[in-house]
């Protein structure tokens, strides 16, 4: 029987984020269930799932929006997990950082790498 | 002889934005030259020739920036030419900004889409 | 039978943006057809449809995102359309981009209004 | 006696705000007392007493802007309480949330629902 | 007898805009007279006249500001306009620009710079 | 001998941040010492040596983009302390941040004041 998209968005967001995910939708659970439900489907289900890129470059991708944004510290948590998760290297995931640096500047790449070196640690031991 | 900074760079730029690139800083001439040789030598000749991320790479976070950031119309219109003229195919780049929506939200997105719209048409002559 | 989430969208979608929303997402099809599908499966069919917000505090909550993103002329045609017809008064839509401005500042105010204007006199023949 | 724009700013921000609001013009007192003047003034002596938009109105546009622009944790700690302070039940205010989705984001809207679950946990004592 | 708020406002952005900041506020007279008397009264009046900075150092700041926001072409016309006719010489405001690089990345200041290239040619007939 | 780019940027970052910029370069040295390369060479080294703008215009410059960005609390804690360290004094600098606000709005304001209140406090022992 062919999944449907929460359960394809499941699938994908253990793949991508592992428990790190798991614990963003769980956090939600008692304020905002229906906000976890839509990054399983939509977010995981239907982008995640598309070709035309693979993980590897969805999370280049992702890595470059949260540096960008700015004040997403939690988001860029789980992603550098995810980037490591789905095969991207340290070096390159601080690259990523570096090349943003021509188009938005030093205080969002340095903020980006301080959460790098924290998740780097974390995973050290 | 070695190459310095600012060689490296403008052969890198050729190598991404072909004349697009060229334009940019031409039209910096008679206003603020400095930041035409900062682009050559800082962002191009420092950061698009290091290693452990390659050109496909560098563009795709360079898009995601661009899209992120907003207002940028000018900016993709040459980077959706260098991604294309480092052999990114036009799939891939519409792609990239569909994984930036779960992001940026959906109006970043159109106008980065609707950019990639009249950079593929003014090619395609 | 049970409307799908694209046909609720779709119904959603022309409620709030009549033919203004129909012309963006026909400007997507050669281009980016999915993009198109999702504004209108996940936007409009998922996020419009839910109860605890009526429509037009949906819009009165989407042009105060869209004033303070800026750069987003195009979404602000669209939704102040929109605001007029689920019944938002011209009065109103301006009483929100001025309400704005303690937490975004005049110039992203001053743009809104700019659009609003044109909208106005778009409609008033 | 007419009341001057200080006093209707001061009574508006105690509707609003109730003591939190006090709070922030308290600690502006040593540092900067100009800006809390400011506040009380022009944000809610000129803008939260005008008509066309009512005080729950005025509050959703409030979130709306503080959660599209970001980094405004303490901010809207201040206006989630001013929310539930004018009436609008903690539903409504996910739901202003859930609705800024399309519009900027999945990082931006999970960072203030994060903040509605301390502001709704530190009032159900 | 005393000034008001309106007058002083009023005379300041005559000083600083000369008849560019008239244009802005006769522009919104039909639309949004208010979002003129609060740019009037608060922005120029409260603000502008203030002492600790002058008003060369003041439109320092205001350029810096807005080539940070990004999307506000129609306010760096006013302020470089601005900054000209309070003095500062165009090789100091394109340097302000140059001083932004780091901390927002390229594409912004060269936005600013196109602006800026417009007002000096409009300036020297 | 003439100084190279990286001699005279550490030369301008330690007369602009004294040993906060050290501090900055040395937490990167483990995980991206290539950042505190550029950090030095290009921002202090090509743009803050550059005549046109003197240190104390270009640190008002620094905070008043440090504020329109964002969620800069780090970067604002060193540059709060440049700007003293070159002869801005504390007033000066809480007027940099009031001129901010019709730009930017409170939020990005109050938050940099709050900042500054915790460098004037540091600093006063």
């Amino acid at each position: 029987m062919e999944k449907n998209r929460y359960e394809l968005g499941l699938e994908k967001l253990g793949e991508v984020d592992g428990d790190q995910g798991d614990k963003v939708i769980e956090s939600l659970k008692d304020i905002a269930p229906d906000l976890g439900k839509f990054i399983i489907e939509f977010a995981f289900g239907d982008i995640y799932t598309r070709p035309a890129l693979d993980l590897q470059e969805r999370e280049l991708v992702t890595l470059s929006c949260l540096t960008t944004l700015g004040a997403t510290e939690k988001q860029l948590t789980v992603h550098i997990n995810g980037a490591l998760n789905v095969g991207i290297g340290q070096e390159k995931i601080i690259e990523t950082f570096i090349q943003c640096i021509p188009y938005v500047g030093f205080p969002r790449v340095l903020n980006a790498v301080f959460v790098a070196k924290e998740v780097f640690q974390s995973r050290s031991f």
